[in-house]
């Protein structure tokens, strides 16, 4: 791995819990673990500038396959010297395979060699296919790149979730095999449902496959807290110590804890901006939804202890009259926010456990976020 | 002047035309003139943090007192400190003074008093009056007030003018009497139309009433470049040397060189920052929209000349993606980069005047900027 596009080491270990603090080398740059990636769908992170996502404290961003394919076309990004040149990141960017997005469309056609769609933009008829995907990925320059695996969605049939168990590993075995770019690291994805024994042996195949890191697909979907924690419960064990682990989609704070305490590494949401887009801001003193009349007059930051921007020079007033008036400097200045919020929480995880106090840790947060100052 | 709130020196005359640079001296900062002020309406530049504001080179920036008043308020604004402490600005500040706003309402009665409207968003009855009009703006604590004055239509009859020309004498000696604060300037406003007896006698009315500036309103309405270069021409030579001279409104790169030619120092326009979300840029070859499809693929920054932050980092192409889906970062950009445009051919004027070469640099500028690269 240390020859390859990436290497990954875990710096320290909790004593209680399985969650580690680690950090991943990639030439543009280390990422300390564990790392929560916002989601630049379009090769934009909604509303911010790359400045700002840098100043926010983002170490990595994620991009999004089958959007950027389809608007401008990989070819175009190509062109531009790629994903970073394109889009003025000088950060890690991992682009996702674009097969969470194909399977959520409502006329996904799918057959051995990949799935049939209609872009939802302008209605034309698009194929992928494990080995388009890479091609795209390829084309893009992300520093990592995913498999194409088959989603399934929630709830679902354990003959079904097997079927897709199935092709997902024969098409990663394909994205394996056309994945070309060394510069390029690629992970596997586990798939499975809610399924213990179906996720022990997708981790098993997908592990056979030797990826440089993996990640734990087809949650976040709807099945609740329990049942995600329930299937990290059989599934991490399953991942080398070795490689980063990798929850996609999720997400809220809470979820977080139960990943990072179960051994995972890497987490991506839109939650950060997309709520902030919402009016919605997150402190250690729980969400506040910041159009709320109670802030009227309210001239404290959104958090009196955060050092973001935004709360350096801006009131909760100030912010509520902005989303009041629709302009959109209100979402810019929350998802500022909300970024550093989301990278400084991964931050105080990775401290305790350096200090062996996960546990400790997340009760005192979980106490003081729970409470929900009222908004 | 000097013990006031405010002072104004000129550095340099222009040997052939009345261009003057100069510097314009205020506790948050010096200001060179002559100067470019964006509009921040509702206490925020549209699409911009004020950091990016900042980089972008401004000096000094105008809000708009009629907006601000009915939202979210001026005492909530005086609570916070002042519309500085606010929105996030420690740069100068102007206010205008609501008249402009106030008399664009189909609906406004204008009695000797003041003027009576229903404000646009909730349909509530406001009263503006001179002496309202400075009490919002000292509320707001902006560094340079400005007088309420009667505007008028274009075109309007010269009795119909004459009468608003007598009552604005008689509101900006109101606003003067009812002006206190030590700590803020407060500026005149030149009316009369497009009549030149009438401009005249407006100018030396205003001026006995003795303001710290002088602003030329109630131009950049629609009656062309030709009748805005004429009223110049009769009104700033009736304007104190000593003070700064403000031409409100106003523009656009060919209109800008005609006023500072006749001796203009300080405008402002929304241009800048509108034209910006609706795609267009501006650079020393002309304008270009942005979203044209002859710029799908170019890989050249807007301006190859210009060192602002979007044409540091991003293609042509990029922004136009940025627009075609939707996402605010295209008006972001767009809007750092006119900004930059506009005081950086401020400066390059301020140069020339310095250098006494303010002619020959119009006539290089126009036949660059007019050539207009096919956009």
């Amino acid at each position: 791995m240390a020859e390859g596009p990436l290497s990954f080491a875990v710096e320290a270990r909790d004593a209680h819990t399985m969650a580690r603090a680690g950090t991943l080398s990639t030439k543009r740059g280390d990422i300390e673990t564990p790392v929560y990636m916002p989601v630049g769908t379009q090769g934009a992170l909604r509303n911010l500038s790359p400045a700002q996502v840098v100043e926010a404290g983002t170490q990595i961003i994620l991009a999004n396959t089958y959007h950027l394919a389809l608007r401008p076309g990989e070819s175009l990004i190509a062109k531009a010297g790629g994903i970073h040149t394109f889009s003025g990141y000088t950060l890690p960017i991992l682009t996702d395979s674009g097969g969470f997005q194909v399977f959520s469309l409502p006329k996904a056609q799918v057959g051995p060699d990949g799935v049939t769609f209609r872009y939802e933009v302008d209605g034309r008829a698009v194929f992928l296919s494990p080995e388009r995907s890479i091609e795209i990925q390829e084309a893009l320059g992300a520093d990592i790149a995913m498999v194409f695996d088959e989603c399934i969605p929630y709830p679902c049939p354990h003959q079904r979730a097997l079927e897709a168990l199935e092709r997902t590993t024969a098409w990663e075995e394909r994205c394996k095999i056309h994945h070309r770019r060394a510069d390029q690291a690629l992970f596997g994805i586990v798939q499975g449902g809610v399924f213990p024994d179906l996720r022990k042996r997708s981790a098993r195949e997908i592990v056979a496959l030797d990826f440089d890191g993996y990640a734990i697909g087809g949650l976040s979907v709807g099945e609740g807290r329990q049942i995600l924690s329930d299937v990290l419960d059989v599934t991490v064990p399953e991942l080398p110590e070795d490689r980063p682990r990798y929850l996609m989609g999720v997400g809220l704070p809470e979820d977080l804890f139960e990943a990072v305490e179960r051994g995972v590494d890497m987490f991506d949401c839109v939650i950060p901006t997309r709520h902030a887009r919402g009016g919605i801001v997150y402190t250690f003193q729980g969400r506040l939804r910041i159009q709320n009349a109670r802030y009227r007059r309210d001239m404290y930051p959104v958090d009196t202890t955060c050092g973001c921007y935004t709360c350096r020079l801006f009131s909760r007033a100030y912010l509520r009259h902005l989303y009041l008036i629709r302009e959109s400097l209100g979402s810019t200045l929350a998802a500022i926010h909300n970024l550093h919020f989301f990278h400084e929480l991964m931050r105080r995880m990775r401290q305790a456990i350096m200090d062996g106090t996960f546990r400790e840790y997340k009760r005192a947060f979980l106490r003081t976020y729970l409470k929900q100052s009222p908004s």
